[in-house]
């Protein structure tokens, strides 16, 4: 008779007979209980076991009901298996050549170079992260629950466009960021990488330009780039996209669409000034370019009225808004929106219709509900005050502990700091020293093309984020980062081959 | 002073000083306060609305942090408004050219030609819906609710592939469909639209063709066209794909991949015959013919025992698995999952990154939950025992009440019958006379290509489901529908131009 170690945890969640169910179901899918093999009968197994009969029964019952089992009166209980047969289903046979059959557009794809450790950390600088403890999660909760609690209503209520009252407190807050449209100039979709890509494959054909900031936000390049198109960087200074150099790039050839993050530039920080701004407007008027504005941070600006949106001075109707819930909640919620002039939105929407249908209704629900009770926004203000309290101990911290020739701007808005290296330490050495003593960051070279002429500064440069460090710990957590740049400067040629 | 007409709802979830606020942006939104403008001081404004001061205040601080007023001490609050110049942002002036830019890949999508009606309905046999009153609601909101405690776990887990313990639990739900893979095999996704969409994008340059069931599932022809596919339809019979039909095709021309519906066929409802899943899969294996299998409904067969999913005999590594909880859920909630060879999975999840990075982690874990607690097999086996009644009190109303010359397939799983009309019969007429009388049901035309070989036999049909109509009512509905087929003999030309 076949061995069935199994202990129930019978403080578990699960029920005894579901812990036996999926236990059996392991030792099928890992081929100990064989196709065809007949199991102990219930009464024995229940014996051996120290269950009861009935725990038994029902486990091998769900079996059976799943097709996992098959049982046959007077005869017993057999396993029904995976594969005919089982050899010709290992995974040694496994010969199919997918290897020939990709696609271009994944090869095109521009992935970053340089990747921040995952899961926790002693000092966590990574970029994208927020401040967690502070996440309204009561008030989440109860929009959760709301949401659920409407589900007769929801559930197949799959717009394209996304959820008709989402729509409408979208397009009412978007009021704040100086933009004034209705609910049908706004799609919902699942973060600001989704608004990017399907901005891309709406409007770029392979071999097509695409103009974007450099050093830029990976994302964006990953997108246009999965649609082939061509990327060109446009470079930044402290007054943001160099609009002298897109007139430049105008001049030489036809761009498809520009890609811009004006109120808080990813990674250097910088806000688009009001010269550029207007500059920027009548370039694209003059070359009828569209800008794609992407707003990730917009609404964290310390210190001064906030900035609308480039969109605010659009005349003609050719920026599209991309906006995004990650910064206000947290990344892992993929839900953002665009706000686009009507007739792009309609192909927009044509296009996500094609890809995947709708967004989730019951994180739309949750959302609009957080939104329409004004959680969401008092949210905001409280981690606004927190995070300029948190930026100011970041730089005085900065100021006082990093060595001679590290160089930053204070950043206007956002929630992090693009950290240049002194010339004489090695970028990869600090990154070395940094995993080693628990400090994770964003590395600068994710945020320059391949190649690009903004790679080689890019790389001498980190991007260090203050959302999840408190007051408190930013002191020690810059003194650790100091000595890794300083361990680095020692040893200045300890590059990983 | 302007005119501030006001009504607190005292009532109402949101604070009376939000109301206020909400009610300002609206007036700021609709320019009935212009940039520029004064608004009366905090005390005037409490009096004549018969509000707290205090009340006021909140709601103008409100504003004055999002940017919307502001506030000089001994001057007054001003609407700061959008646009600089408000003639300039109206809508008249947007004159961007955005017809021209659009990208093949949307003029490319195929879209379903007859669309069902949206909303609420006396009859509905719309399909792609379930029963709602069944939905583990209980199960559901505990799951959320133990989803959202986790959420500083989760917050930030973006991993293109899923989150792990979703993946675990769908790779070993997977032995119920004779599948045995490990959860590096599976990659979440957001729908089974999503799966198709990303498969396209992974495997399919433009130009490339695809082959696909005819009739078919219009999602699948949707995604395959978006990535600009060259689409090929295959017959369909009473054993599922007519594979010698396949065999025709693949002498002639290279096809990219098989897009098939094996266990029930959409919208035929047929199951693909054991004699033809092997020569299907020896001439795949002949041609190196990737097969994506869309087992949206192999959860649900009635009246033996389940039927393996195709992949279960896949020895070569050839068969993509593209599973949904749209059925065992709700669409709304746009979770699917993709089973692959491990090096197809790699290229889709680079796709997937640049594409919207990953799913939503919040459903993610709610759904992970539902899927280790055993709540959603238990809900999935009470379906399969209440649509196998109504599909039997489907099939005998409509043997009992349809007009002769009405045929159809008793369908062996799946929630949904393939109907054809009397040749009489005018589709239009029908359709009309149905939306008339509050009927809801899918059109043929648009599962086959426009001007596909399968059109016009397509265009005969209805698809009807009978997840949503009760046993009792079962007569009563198809009653009616029985009387929109013979008005539509009655007058079998009246067919709007």
């Amino acid at each position: 008779m076949l061995e069935l170690a199994f202990q129930a945890d019978r403080r578990g969640r699960e029920p005894v007979y579901r812990q036996l169910q999926h236990h059996l179901l392991d030792l099928v899918q890992s081929r100990r209980l064989a196709p065809g093999e007949r199991l102990p009968a219930s009464r024995e197994l229940a014996h051996s076991l120290g269950l009861s009969r009935n725990t038994v029964n029902q486990a091998y019952q769900a079996l059976v009901d799943e097709g996992v089992l098959r049982s046959h009166v007077g005869q017993g209980t057999f396993v029904v298996g995976a594969a005919t047969d089982p050899a010709e289903a290992s995974p040694g046979v496994r010969s199919f050549a997918w290897q020939g059959l990709t696609a271009r557009r994944v090869r095109a794809i521009a992935q970053p170079r340089g990747v921040a450790p995952s899961g926790p950390l002693e000092i966590d600088f990574r970029a994208g992260r927020v401040d967690l403890p502070s996440l309204p999660m009561a008030s989440l909760k109860r929009a959760y629950a709301r949401a659920l609690s409407q589900v007769g209503d929801l559930a197949e209520a799959i717009d394209p466009r996304g959820w008709g009252p989402l729509r409408e407190v979208i397009a009412r807050s978007l009021l704040t960021r100086g933009i004034t449209c209705g609910p049908d100039e706004v799609v919902v979709v699942n973060g600001a990488q989704h608004a990017l890509d399907l901005l891309a494959r709406t409007l770029v054909d392979p071999g097509d330009t695409v103009a974007l900031e450099q050093p830029g936000y990976f994302g964006a390049a990953a997108a246009f780039s999965a649609s082939e198109a061509h990327l060109v960087g446009i470079g930044v200074d402290a007054e943001g996209l160099r609009v002298d150099e897109l007139a430049r790039v105008l001049r030489a050839r036809r761009v498809k669409l520009l890609y811009t993050t004006p109120a808080v530039q990813s990674p250097t920080g910088t806000a688009l000034s009001e010269s550029r701004r207007r500059a920027l407007l009548d370039l694209a008027d003059a070359y009828q370019l569209p800008i794609v504005e992407d707003d990730y941070d917009g609404e964290l600006r310390y210190g001064g009225p906030p900035v609308p949106a480039l969109k605010n001075l659009d005349r003609a109707g050719q920026v599209v808004y991309v906006g995004t819930f990650s910064k206000a909640l947290f990344a892992g919620l993929r839900m953002g929106y665009v706000a686009a002039p009507p007739p792009l939105l309609r192909r927009l929407v044509r296009s996500r219709w094609a890809a995947d249908f709708s967004s989730d209704v019951v994180t739309q629900a949750a959302l609009a509900d957080l939104l329409a009770s004004g959680s969401l926004e008092r949210h905001v203000r409280r981690v606004r005050r927190l995070y300029a309290r948190r930026r100011d101990a970041l730089l005085a911290a900065l100021r006082e502990l990093m060595p001679v020739g590290t160089a930053w701007v204070r950043p206007a808005g956002g929630s992090t700091v693009w950290l240049r290296l002194p010339d004489d330490a090695d970028a990869e050495a600090v990154h070395a020293a940094a995993v080693a003593a628990g400090i994770g960051y964003g590395r600068g070279e994710s945020f320059a093309l391949a190649d690009g002429p903004a790679a080689p500064e890019a790389e001498r440069h980190l991007l260090i984020s203050f959302a999840r460090v408190s007051a408190e710990k930013m002191e020690a957590g810059v003194a650790a980062l100091a000595d890794c740049v300083r361990a680095a400067q020692r040893a200045p040629r300890r590059r990983a081959s």
